[in-house]
């Protein structure tokens, strides 16, 4: 298969290579549009390297999940800096993976949030509905002159009809809030709401799910480009994830992105990030009966 | 003007230049007297860094402030290790922003907690109330033999009359206690009063309001000299300093002082510094109905 | 005495040296068997340094400490790498450590948490009890080969007869689930079980109180091997460690391990261990009527 | 000016500002394209910062440069991860500077190395060959499928007809070695041969210098994305610029890049650029008796 | 075979796999003994990373690399802590590498300088000779009571009956210096004695090489436990390296250890322990003409 | 004896308490005045530690130590930011110290040069001469507006009349050059010419050395606040060094100053400055028959 080119290998996600496929695992390290701190690209390693601590037991769900198959494909091989070469790889090897591995949960490690457009492009028409968990909306139509980049990426997704809804926003430019004023298929949940009703969201049909790791307070994810104060605790996402996790017909894929190990010297913002992945897919595979 | 030739330029607050002069932002990198962990010098710098990165949106007041005219002044040139000299120098250069600026928010950014004394020194009687979010109370009358330092610059300013409030306080030392115990000016509010109902503050007439990013707890500030355990959430703070502005007349001036971007790898400290900045000028803005 | 051999001299808890014994400190720089993240030998002094900054004053019992006498014997000598020697001093010194100072509270600042074995087997049967605040349980019976290091340490206690009762825990292995299920005097309370009632843990005996700093959340102590998310706050382990002290007849001993100065740049941990040291110390010579 | 527009404000080198212009500094921050270490953006402020702990004193000519009037305009705002933006917005600011202070010695802090591409198209045709010193050669034709990035730059140059002589170059590809096996115009001088006789240049006509900091050996300048073994000594470098210098007719502007100040934590990176600026400046100055 | 089961994958060193076996690379992150400052432990995978910023070109031999075939078989599972069973599993997979690649130059990645101690043990009576290169000579008898560390590996060599010649070394304890009197079969080379005629080895015979990085001098090589000042050059160690290749019969095997990236920020150590592998390769597979 | 009250008690020098007082050690953490980056005050600890990895052998003289008899005192409490109380607490301990310890060399680690300014005066007229190792000259009247601080020490010593002899200056302001024109006392001798005949230097009397870590070029001392470029090589100064040993009559003192542990993540600094202490001791005790 060609795009299987396009990987580089890497140590497996949890240190042990694991027999099986529920899990499918791709790094995906792109990081050329930050405007302030660069470093997403070291990710997809540190949240590998951060698993091997974590037990393979979740919290969630109080399932033991030594026994889960994961296949770790390892990275995409990113040209950084010239970002449209690097949306039409990612775009490749993630249609490969939905081809490839139809039956099992996907799971993307980013990277910064770009990711996110040519990985939901690869699925097409297989997405209902973008769920994003996020500190920042994402939509502003160009930033410095450009249309591709972390602060445009969901506005793309939004001119190309899908629908989104975001979880724990709370940092917004004029320009976003007069779009969300007009938007029709955008939806903005604050977390307190979900936490008291996660049912409520009515069926979500298929859903990708993307987490951007400032959507979490600082204190808990300090490793992340833009740290933005006041944001949720992983609990409170957890429960939030699971009110959408329930509330979907199929979890197509998901994404865990914007961790920057060059500014999360203790690495908890990893740890986080992997046990967030290990209680997401807990969750996943319990809803259809896997685990 | 003299004061003038004291002032260093430096990289703008939020990285853009505002025109207008509703806030003024005024860098104090005075940084001699901590004990143990130097760094505060850094933190004008740190914070109009993050700033770049957060939107001009207010959390607390919803106001969209990206139309706010802010100057920023620069730092001002500090002799680091002859506190006399400096503490003449900042109270020249505040004196001077407290002529030129009289209708603008004068924001100060620490440098260490002494800074505090010769920019309220500098207002002189036009403050009636020194409101201070501190960890410790810096109350003591010595410490290692010096009258001017970061332990002792509140003591200095109740020997000049100033009535204290102090909020979130936590680590006392016995001389501190004792003068407490017979000092009428100098009151210390825990942080839940504060929040079960701020109004009861009554008029506090004309207030400078210091923030010592120690009065947060280390999980949400790590970077600061003396991470004092068991302290403030972001939002109590923010809900305390609403209280603290709206049973104020007039808020003189603020600072934000012992940030240590040294000890601060993840920037998170810079972040919420830079976020408190803008949700405090969002809120006493707001009361005076300029925005 | 020949124990006092084995150790080497330090900078004092706290910087200053005070007079009295009312305490007693010894550094166990063990860190040999950390698979991913080394670095605990440089908590001792991390710690000592952090308690430098902080008042001698406690929060959960109001005291203030200024005139409490501490001995701070300074850290045994490790051989890294060779964990039966290495475990063969740290018993002999703590063996020592008991017998010179019945009187004194004993505390012990690791190192890894293997270190409580030893200092365990050293109190021999004057201990009814461990109880331990631990993310994981540290119950298996090997671990890559060897049956000593940080987890199986519990394993060896259990072997030993010593009863065991955890607090905060939530990360299991399979095998561990399993030994629990059939071990009849391992308890594990779950910290909001601890909160509602206390009291209720009935009469502890003499008990001997080890504290891995994992039990808290990342937030508050990022500094140490494996950051578990999900874990306790600050003031839900004072009170937890509150119940445990009223509950016990005596404390043996006490422990704070697994602090990892390397990867806690901003110190935060180190300043947490130190006022969790302060304020066991408070809560415990409170209950003996010593402060 | 238009392109003033796309300046933003910075400290400016060596923290005073001087009246005057014999010199004028641009910041070029673009660090988009980096494969394994990005970082550059952080170098121009670096650079500026480190030359305030330095003397105004040249080793190299023995002259005082107290009196100079140094111009520092800020940086360039640049859209990193969109390269042709970019590169177009960094042309636009040369063309401006070279404009406006045609009399003044022009001094560009990168960055990544692709900014000495769009400067010296700036200069256009007064630019009779640009002096390259710099571990690598940087002529392959595509780097992971693009032409515009830090290891392709030089050849762009060559395609569009310059004259490139490399001083330092001990990294080459196969690609590249064909390339200059090839090349008419294309120079590689071992730094040894320099040393030997730098008169023997010849008359280099209007000469354009580019320092890239990884000619010299990592030990001297460790703060860079790819530090290669084996290089340059600073006083070897100081020789071979003397000599190129010497030989050239007008030096047209000169650029320092790859320095990264997050692989740099000493800082010695930066303060070994800032010193280059003013020995070269100091060089160039003497030479057309300025100085 | 059984060895493989204890190998782990990781990134392949130059991050592209490359078909053939000139030479295998193995990993072996041993670091439990070194008493001050761990983190070998990380070198391998630092090695392999700084490798895919080097071309393939070698300096000492002018030879392009780019067709060179490398098998990087990943790292040794190590149980950190428990040397004994950590010196079993390296020599059992030490001599799995010689079975199956008899035809291959073995480069073997540490870790600490014990690792020397099991992989040439499972060389066996292949080997004549051992030259290590090395700021100490590790040939204390014990060490804080352990036989088996890094201070003391080669005195087990020397126990073995292997030649041993050091190059390079500089700091002795008393114990040595005796030891070295009394030692017929080991010998210390001055790298200046070498530099001036390495042909004076004589005939080697077929010698493993050892590098402890800290045989360079830290403004090379910072990043090692114990920098120890005044060493080698780069360029005066390939001198010397060429000279021990040529005059040897057979190069068994080679390592390159002590690299600790914990300490090594810059990164310069790992990008210099990556080219003495290229350089050594080059040289060897030239003297063998098989490049 | 009151100064001793003004000790704290640290880890020794090398870990091991030794018996006897041949040579006696004082840290002295001043860390006030630099400008641009603190951290001085971590260095007596840094260098203590670094010296645990160092065996005690003189490279320079060839002589075995592990007989040497050190007292480290600890260190002198330094009341930061209050410089006219430091250095007359400063001053106070070291007359105890050249009271006490008549017959023993007397090692000062810095902290930051200006504790030179007090070691000096303590001893008064019975130092000569004192022999200055440092890029910078330090002879400036007023820095910043303070006349005591790291830029003006060395003019206060001329001030008062001691003789001043400068090795290694390469960094020179206007003011001190014109200085230097009209000063008989104070001369300046490139390290080049020490090098051709250290013996030219006469005889030098009782001599105090002081040696700023930053004579040394960066690559080997990069911790250091202000890493000038082009400095002097480790064994360059070793000679150095001998010859001003050879040339006096008595060594009355020397420190070790400016070492700044905050920006040398590697330790090489530090590692450094310990064996400079040891190679100096060694070269000092030779030369009085006493090693």
């Amino acid at each position: 298969m060609a795009w299987r080119l396009l990987l580089q290998r890497t140590r497996p996600f949890g240190c042990i290579e694991r027999e099986g496929k529920q899990v499918v695992i791709l790094g995906v390290p792109l990081d050329s549009t930050a405007t302030h701190r660069p470093g997403t690209r070291f990710a997809p390693n540190a949240i590998r390297e951060a698993a091997c601590s974590l037990e393979l037991y979740s919290y969630a769900t109080e399932a033991d999940m030594e026994d889960l198959g994961i296949t770790d494909l390892g990275d995409v091989a990113i040209p950084q800096g010239d970002v449209h070469v690097a949306l039409e790889n990612i775009k490749a090897v993630a249609r490969g993976v939905y081809e490839e591995y139809p039956g099992s949960l996907k799971v993307f490690l980013g990277g910064e949030h770009l990711i996110t457009l040519p990985i939901v492009r690869a699925a097409g028409r297989s997405v209902d509905r973008v769920v994003v968990f996020d500190a920042h909306l994402d939509l502003r139509d160009e930033y410095l002159g450009s249309r591709f980049n972390h602060a445009t990426f969901a506005r793309r997704l939004a001119d190309e009809g899908y629908s989104l809804i975001y979880i724990g926003s709370r940092a917004f430019s004029r320009e976003e809030l007069r779009f969300l004023a007009g938007a029709k298929d955008v939806e903005v949940i604050p977390a307190r709401r979900m936490r008291e009703g996660g049912a409520r969201l009515g069926n979500l049909g298929r859903v990708y799910v993307s987490i951007d790791i400032d959507v979490l307070d600082p204190a808990y994810a300090p490793g992340t480009g833009a740290p933005e104060p006041l944001g949720m605790a992983p609990l409170e996402l957890l429960d939030a994830l699971k009110g959408v996790i329930e509330s979907s017909e199929k979890i197509v894929g998901m994404d865990v992105v914007e961790v920057n190990p060059l500014v999360d010297p203790s690495g908890a913002t990893s740890f986080l990030a992997a046990k967030l992945v290990l209680e997401a897919v807990a969750m996943a595979l319990r809803k259809t009966r896997l685990l």
